[in-house]
């Protein structure tokens, strides 16, 4: 499993993401999600990643898959501003820019040149199946963009339960009315994209097997773009949580459809959680990331229930309680 | 098959090492040499990595068993000063420094704890064989430290026909000279090693299952870390060329019994080349480097002979003529 790590200023817009406890921090919540899924505990910054209200970031669902499961994550930095203090691929350190005044990716060349051969090693080595997370803030609205210019009507979810759905139709709308017309998959990601999703994008070309997209409404802004750069989507999957599908402030299913994309839906379920903060799942916050989705995925391909990944995420949950008090 | 790319200091001693036309030229070998065998050139440099007498590197091997053998490669960064142009796994940006005057590895915890993650992944991910090759000029130095530091009395060979053996024994005595005695593996690895050592031995130390150090001498110095730290010599063997084991200024059959380790040597033969660079391989230019033995080990066991690894080389060196002329 390799999850993507990235930045884009898009998320130091005010209002935008929650997948830092302050625009700032989200400067080290992809770093610090897959340093919390592979060491216990972040290294680049002293505290877990949070939502502003305090909501734990979705690496602990991938976290308690990865423990019980036994699979490999290798992470990829895909543009985040910082390293991640474990081995990891380097495809680009570049992040996105705002693409409401610019170009939003500045290397994509790069990008697809090194995702590609990196798709094409992991094929080399012989898997069969590939499983793609992500992690980057403000990821849906650069999604919801590049949906947008591919002519969908889509609405992307968001890790709060109250969507930003006006500031983010705005945003989107100065950065599609900057590009004008665009009609080149690979011109509207990196006009409107970000860095993940040319990096998901590259190694999804260069790898030609099976591939799970593990994420929520951005990994429909990649299916929309491999569709239209002639893929047969019968490879794909989209792997992700019962939160994305069920919110109603988003348009998942529907999109997923009209793209022609299948999906699969974890049956998280925290209702029964002594914690609130895990509770609180099931009002809408975090919903997916980190490849939350697709590491349960996974897991039960390995014989590992989505019951058990439940209590372990428990588990994973009272330890972290136990460290912050 | 990983590539652990690095540079150290030590190879700017001018005379200690031809891995490159001049020392300075040196910087740009490792990232060069496997930019060649992924992408059929150099793309941090326009020049394929060749000694000052302009015999060409021994990625062209590597490149061979590559293209008829069909193996993934993944490039390590081991201390490269230069990233490749290519994916990569990040372990550490540091180059060795001069151990004459100081400590060689500035970051030796980091590179434990990645180098380690790395092995753990890499055997999650389902491998039973892990190939590890190197790039790293000046390494043969640093190796003969060590070795001495281990207390055997083992004389490493060198790219040049003419293996500079005072040379490489006085350096060798200032470094150990400034750090008297040493017993602690890690500590003889840091004081006076590089930083492709310390991240072969903690990959290696990582992955529980079989390893082959595809490499000449450099890997006896792991091999004798390795016993050192107490694992078990089995699970590991040295692949590497006839040139090495035939090179009569070095030790290397009898310094791998004297530690017991295993070894296996390619039987290259380009005595019938066309050309007079690969011809020179046969009078001692060269060797072994960019994991060459090893991955015409990986090509015999993937059915590719030996006899079409030395045609399709002859094939790469000809298209490699042409581009030069």
């Amino acid at each position: 499993m390799l999850v993507v790590i990235a930045n884009t200023e898009i998320a130091t817009i005010p209002g935008i993401s929650v997948a830092g406890a302050t625009p700032e921090l989200t400067k080290f919540t992809p770093p610090a999600d897959v340093e919390y899924v592979l060491h216990g505990k972040p290294l680049c910054i002293d505290a877990i990643p949070v939502t502003p209200q305090g909501h734990p970031t979705p690496a602990i669902i991938t976290k308690a898959s990865y423990e019980l499961a036994g699979f490999a994550i290798l992470p990829v930095r895909g543009g985040s501003i910082l390293p991640p203090q474990t081995p990891y691929v380097e495809v680009t350190d570049k992040p996105g820019k705002d693409f409401r005044f610019g170009r939003a990716i500045v290397d994509v060349e790069r990008i697809i040149q090194k995702g590609r051969m990196l798709g094409t090693q992991l094929e080399k080595m012989g898997f069969e199946e590939l499983i793609i997370g992500e992690s980057i803030p403000g990821g849906t609205t650069t999604a919801q963009a590049v949906l947008t210019a591919f002519g969908y009507d889509a609405r992307t979810s968001s890790a709060s339960p109250e969507n930003p759905r006006r500031l983010k139709e705005e945003v989107v709308e100065m950065g599609l009315k900057r590009v004008k017309e665009l009609s080149d998959p690979w011109e509207i990601v990196s006009e409107v994209g970000d860095p993940m999703l040319a990096t998901v994008l590259s190694v999804s070309l260069g790898f030609g097997k099976k591939i799970v997209l593990a994420g929520g409404t951005q990994m429909l802004a990649i299916a929309a773009a491999l569709k239209a750069m002639g893929e047969d989507l019968n490879r794909f999957l989209i792997a992700t949580t019962k939160y994305i599908v069920n919110d109603s402030s988003a348009t998942f299913a529907d999109t997923a459809d009209e793209i022609g994309i299948d999906f699969w839906a974890a049956k998280l379920d925290f209702s029964q959680s002594k914690y609130k903060g895990l509770m609180d799942y099931e009002r809408g916050y975090v919903k997916e990331g980190v490849g939350a989705g697709g590491s349960v995925y996974l897991a039960e391909k390995r014989g590992v229930s989505t019951k058990e990944v439940i209590r372990k995420v428990e588990d994973l949950y009272s330890q972290l309680k136990e460290k912050m008090e």
